[in-house]
């Protein structure tokens, strides 16, 4: 039996790579999320409202006037000036991609007459030689690609490509695949062998020419794309103030083993060198991104999934330089990490890769939008003080409906219309369940049906039609998973941080059980930011303690856990926060003096039970103070 | 008796008030620094290297070059485009600053040609109006004037007025006073009472002007500064994407309390508004300086005299956002938190603005600088990882030469060039020490020789000649101080963080003797980024521990005090480290998981002594690891 999908379906999801995978993703049309559930919902909310929201911001800031002003045959607004950051033309390419994916899920066509309307509009302002972008098209004195450290060229017309890409997998739209061949042919023609060797200041297009590539089969985008992956990090690119490792331009992608620099460039690059790899086969290069990541998730990860901890340059800082306060952990970055960490996965089948694609999923990416799915995080902080000024965009106390650098919004947009295409895969041998959410799965004949409460409750109940191996990710942190089927034989007992394996019959049920009792969790003692606190957890999510469920006149910052106690559960019905901790702690009495001679700490401090939320719902109720790692009493 | 002496006088050092002070600074002529002493030294290799180093560093950057092309009559080089950043001019203006304290305090002449060379160069770039500016003359586009938020232009003016100052105190040189007041008289005419109502993004000038009306007694220039002052914080600047806190202009000053934004352009404001209150009296000015110093100093400042944690916009963070390792802890910021200090202490004679005076002298701002005077931190961690990334200027593994924003090396050099000048005060009742140095004091007929090892040992000798009474600072951490008098009377008994009052007769000796034993200081538990660790201190020195100095296999990282075990002292005939500590500590396991099940600690590990050398002597023996805050076992 082999259950491998033919690479060029319709329906295909994100980066399915045509010839190396270890694993195959599964086409989006063999996957139905559970629209009750977390993952599930998150699709329903991001159809009703957040890529509603993502349109009509594109209009209401100037993205799509950017293109009109341009178009003289439609002349609706020639005069102004270009509006917004140099990259603005890619928020719109966010937003169409997010478009691709859901109408590939639903088949939606509530956005059809944009769509009409915006493809006229990019094919007229598009130049003839392919050329497309707005900001260089619109500026008097820009160049086509005369400043490639600054203008995003590549970088946008990779969102492009992603665009259109998803737009012909989802609806089988040509004239947004046709607009950005156009643009990858320039490509091809201008940075060939022969060409230029340019590269851009911000990776993203290595992804895109590879998609683009699996979805066309044209081999010169691959070519095109390994030339962008071979020539970075040759100081092609002029470093500005904040060094060449900014651009990603530091050292040879081979070489460049330490995750530095802008961590969504940093990430984007890995996911790109990745795909490389998958459509290459050359094995120094998934060498080099299995170093790449041991730096990245092993030294400079937040507990929730964020990456890059500088606000200054938006980047990694040294190893274990993760203040929970100043974390920058961008929105854009835990999905770039999610990303690479799916490419890694596909290519390797390993389970750590998954594991990090939850994490990212449920607790960085989970936090940065509301429960209306129309306000957002750019940065990702894991406490904020009493005290804090959250005038500033860059740090925020509540998520803002836009940005003036809007990238995040609808990067959440496309990643949760596509979000189904990251839950399974397929091998020779039957079906590989990565994120444990409720669902139906099918590969050629077999079909997995998940329920689950997940991950508010450790019961996985599978049930599979057809016959073959299933597998199912036991998290790392499920010590004393156990399992029980019916109709099937268990090839591999639930290892946490490994794949429970199953023969299954036709008819089978698997029930995997993890055991969900809230847990401490501390951090290597070279996280200087965060040492003597642990951050609580249960099951994949982390949780906080806000202000706002604290007693008047007790302030977050004067809390210490107890950590000997048990911590109990409330259930609530809640959608939001479901399962609450409760934390046995003492109110701390708070200091006078900034600095004063050290006396050994008394224990003393007024006995107090606090309730802990998830991470991913804090500031749901206005601005509030708030921690994820806790000091201990 | 009274001890006032003339405001007029020549010599007189920087920040005299004509008015209100609490207590009057000595002039210059009148103290004599021992140059064999810390203080004292650095004034010699300030005048042996600093200064030169300064000079040279303006010529080779282009700084004199951006002058010379404005000058039609010299043609030196007319050709070329305005080098450097857009307050280049300053860099200039702040070591013609230092050479005229440096003249005043030795008579050189060394610099007598290059003096006449630059007044001439300026009297021939000033308009006719009086305007001057070499980067809005020299880039076209640009109007006087017009961006205040961004160009400078006063922040320029204002470090022209301070170095017109200094060098006509120092040296009587009319010249650059000519040319400064001519640009002084362009703003009181051009923003005057009925002018147009700006000021500049980046405060200086209104310090600046004060000490320009001390100098000539112009009343207009005070009132100008005034205007300055008055019209902060009601928006006039356009903000940038760091707020109108970066610029100073979120609140008018009376009730802007909180330290916050871009940190050295709070503190020359600070020391401008307190300028202006020692001028007009005006208390609620006081008032607000009082509370915004709280915030400052009590919730925001280094224990090693460092202000402003934040590398993004240089700014202040939250309240106890005080992370060791990415401290920006800018240079200058120290030098005008002890300007601000000094110009409240005038105030109010209150030991604590001394001693924060003495805190950032001897640790932040002495470790920005190498025992060669040559090179230089612009910021000034507190701790540095192995595996730091030292590849940026603003988080370098070691001091730079130079940088290309200047701002900090000439900023040095006129400090420590007017340094004898903040060390000791009168007023009617006799003379006040602030810094615990050596060298000779005189105000009217009363002479005070201070003989001592401080900050090495904690004997302070003081022989006084002529009647008077004598205040002697005792810092805050020196309890159990004594105090053993001849010829004299106790007034007022030792007593940490206040002043030792005696009143003395001819002849009189005073010996003041300080513990120096080490000890350990914590931060407020609020400051969650030292949880768990301690600095250590002799002295008003704060130590660290340096990777060079442990064996190999160990790391700084690894390393646990143990709080119990009793620190010895090493002494070395050594200059810049002659008193070494010596610590027990443990040595801690590394960890392998970045996250992990949290387990009650064991204190396990080796036992190891180390050593500790003064906060201000690292990174002389090349890059390396070094931590302040040490963690307990």
């Amino acid at each position: 039996m082999n259950l491998h999908i033919d690479a060029l379906t319709r329906t295909l999801g994100p980066a399915v790579p045509r010839r190396l995978a270890h694993l195959t993703p599964l086409p989006l049309s063999a996957v139905q999320l559970d629209p009750a559930s977390l993952l599930g919902g998150w699709q329903e909310l991001n159809a009703a409202a957040t890529i509603p929201h993502c349109v009509q911001n594109v209009e209401r800031t100037g993205v799509i006037a950017n293109f009109r002003r341009l178009d003289e045959a439609g002349q609706e607004t020639p005069e102004g000036k270009f509006r917004g950051f140099w990259f603005a033309d890619s928020d719109l390419y966010k937003t169409l991609e997010a478009i691709g994916w859901e109408i590939g899920r639903t088949g939606t066509d509530q956005w059809a007459a944009m769509l009409t309307d915006v493809a006229g509009l990019l094919e007229r302002v598009q130049l003839p030689d392919g050329y497309l972008n707005t900001y260089v098209q619109g500026t008097p004195g820009e160049v086509p690609f005369d400043r490639p450290e600054f203008t995003h060229e590549l970088y946008c017309a990779g969102h492009l490509m992603q665009a259109a890409v998803a737009l012909h997998r989802g609806s089988g739209d040509e004239r947004f695949l046709t607009i950005a061949r156009r643009m990858a042919d320039l490509v091809v023609r201008s940075f060939g062998e022969d060409g230029r060797p340019i590269i851009d200041g911000h990776p993203e297009v290595e992804t895109a020419l590879i998609e683009l590539y699996r979805e066309t089969g044209e081999e010169a985008y691959l070519r095109a794309a390994e030339l962008q992956v071979e020539r970075r990090g040759h100081g092609s690119l002029e470093a500005g103030r904040f060094g060449p490792q900014y651009l990603q331009d530091h050292l040879p992608v081979r070489e460049a083993t330490e995750a530095i620099g802008h961590s969504v460039r940093q990430l984007y690059l890995a996911a790109g060198v990745t795909d490389l790899y998958l459509e290459n086969g050359d094995q120094t290069l998934l060498d080099a991104m299995e170093q790449l990541w041991e730096s990245a998730f092993g030294t400079k990860m937040y507990i929730t999934g964020g990456h890059g901890s500088r606000h200054r340059d938006e980047a990694y800082g040294d190893p274990y330089e993760l203040p929970p306060d100043r974390a920058y952990a961008e929105t854009c970055a835990s999905i770039a990490a999610l990303q690479w960490c799916w490419r890694m996965l596909l290519a390797t089948g390993r389970a750590r890769y998954a594991e990090e694609m939850e994490r990212a999923l449920l607790n960085a990416i989970a936090a940065s939008m509301t429960h209306t799915g129309t306000a957002f995080f750019y940065s990702n902080p894991l406490q904020l003080r009493n005290g804090h000024d959250g005038s500033s965009e860059d740090a925020p106390s509540e998520r803002l409906p836009w940005y003036d650098c809007a990238c995040c919004p609808p990067n959440l947009a496309r990643l949760f219309a596509s979000l189904h295409g990251y839950a399974a895969t397929s091998d020779a041998s039957g079906v590989q369940l990565h994120l444990l959410t409720p669902g139906t799965f099918t590969a050629g004949s077999m079909k997995v049906v998940v329920e689950t409460g997940y991950p508010w409750d450790g019961d996985v109940l599978v049930t599979v039609s057809g016959q073959g191996e299933l597998a199912v990710r036991v998290p790392a942190w499920a010590e004393g998973a156990t399992v029980d089927v019916a109709g099937a034989r268990v090839l591999a007992e639930p290892t946490p941080g490994s794949y429970l394996r199953v023969s299954c019959e036709d008819g089978a049920t698997v029930r995997l059980t993890l055991p969900m009792t809230p847990r401490l969790v501390r951090a290597d003692e070279r996280v200087d930011a965060v040492r003597g606190c642990v951050a609580v957890e249960r099951g994949p999510l982390v949780y906080c303690v806000e202000q706002v469920d604290l007693p008047d006149g007790v302030l977050v910052e004067q809390l210490r856990l107890d950590p000997s106690a048990s911590i109990t559960e409330e259930h609530a019905a809640d959608d939001i926060t479901p399962v609450r901790l409760r934390l046995s702690a003492v109110i701390r009495p708070l200091g006078s003096a900034l600095y004063e001679h050290y006396e050994p700490a008394s224990a003393t401090g007024a006995p107090i039970t606090v309730t802990a939320i998830p991470y991913h719902a804090w500031a749901n109720r206005g601005p509030a103070a708030m921690r994820v790692w806790l000091p201990l009493a």
